[in-house]
């Protein structure tokens, strides 16, 4: 099953466009989990276990794992494997990688052969020789990243080229990218509802992952007015760190659940 | 030592502009060093056994070592390790690594702390917020991709703001990041002495590491005479697979040598 039909079949049957950011960070987990054999994979079995009713996909950021050496990225392929036994539920691995071709191969082995991801994000920068390695994986998701959610992202994204944004060139070309393989999203971060709106313009059947809603402040109703697609989908939602560390306790797996609900019927009430 | 003060002192005592890139791929080294408990380390001391008088620099490209999981990144720390023991070279980790402020924070951490690179490659999409956990660590060497050496290069690196391309609004920037922390060295390709001259102009203090030459065909005098600093130095001249892999069977650290010896004449020639 390609990612897109994944997804499809999982905002359908969660009625969600919800993402759980499974930004999972060894220093700031619970205590109580600090008993485990693994406690990054116990922390992330347990947030799934209770969400995964509520989510159209779960989201790993590979650097909250690399960070502290090769354990805990045993465990982010171990979370990885669990989501797949155990849900129907799409993951998305986080990684921004981008090089030149010879080395993207590389890099597509590693998050679709070593952790078995469904979805990649990567950088456009390098082009496209760089992306084609990604892109040939026709039933992966590869999310480009257009438009990023941090205040830095006026620094070049918002250099004007002939009248428009790099941010928009960029959504421009992957729409060209997108013809032969179909299978390209695009980052676009929850905090700039305005370039969303053209973003959606340009691309008006691409699916957005928006980053940037909870603890980076975004709009919800302004960015989902923004970005939906006509057919009322079309934004993967994630919220991490407001969900997963809703309680630094030992029922944080609850916490989360009852925030991740909020989050949900939240989105669900402007689409 | 600072990663510029290690570098300068390599480029003195090897009388070297030469990196050798460990781009060492579990497919394509040696039979003979299959035998071996861990064989990309083996293939690695080797070479560095083998031309530590003749490199300014190491880099090591972590695609190839993470595409095949975690063992092989095990060969990778225990590469990095094996060099800052037993030579004086700087190690640099090609990582392109590249996010928002809190996860690049992460970043800097898998590849200073537990990686313990001398220095690394960026991708400056995002900006400055993602760059300045990276430049923070000041006594490290923050290499920021500029101007790639691939085809694919001219799809955003190449697009005009305000009579200028975007790989020059890079340099500029870069320029104005330095002046806080004096870390700053820019990535630019080998494969573009037309555009390394422009850059030059804009930075004309600032090292560059050079990819592209050896098989990716960039013409040596042509990048030398372009991108060489007024004291003749000011470059990390980058060479990979034409000199790790100059040899299939088990002479190929002897053969690295006379390749590594061949290239650094070369660029010595043009200095």
């Amino acid at each position: 099953m390609t990612f897109q039909t994944k997804l499809a079949a999982s905002i359908k049957k969660n009625n969600s466009l919800l993402c759980i950011g499974l930004d999972s960070d060894l220093e700031k987990i619970p205590e109580t989990l600090k008993k485990e054999d693994d406690p990054l994979f116990a922390f992330n079995k347990a947030l799934v276990d209770k969400t995964n009713d509520l989510v159209c996909a779960y989201k790993l950021n590979i650097a909250f794992y690399s960070a502290y050496g090769l354990d805990t990225l045993r465990s982010l392929k171990k979370s990885i494997e669990y989501i797949k036994e155990t849900t129907e539920i799409p993951v998305i691995l986080d990684a921004k990688r981008n090089d030149i071709g010879n080395t993207s191969e590389l890099y597509a082995k590693e998050v679709f052969d070593f952790y078995n991801a469904d979805a990649v994000t990567v950088n456009p920068f390098v082009g496209f020789d760089g992306i084609e390695p990604f892109l040939k994986k026709s039933d992966k998701g590869i999310i480009i990243y257009c438009r990023s959610s941090n205040p830095g992202a006026k620094d070049f994204q918002d250099l004007q080229i002939q009248g428009k944004p790099l941010y928009q060139k960029i959504a421009e070309k992957v729409v060209e990218w997108n013809k032969q393989y179909n299978n390209c999203l695009l980052v676009v971060g929850a905090t700039w509802p305005e370039q969303m709106k053209k973003i959606r313009e340009i691309a008006p059947d691409m699916i957005f992952l928006v980053p940037g809603i909870g603890a980076q402040g975004g709009d919800l109703e302004k960015m989902v007015t923004a970005g939906l697609r006509e057919d009322k989908s079309g934004l993967i939602i994630n919220s991490a760190r407001s969900i997963i560390y809703a309680s630094a306790k030992g029922d944080f797996a609850n916490k989360a659940r009852e925030q991740a609900e909020k989050v949900k019927s939240e989105i669900n009430r402007f689409r």
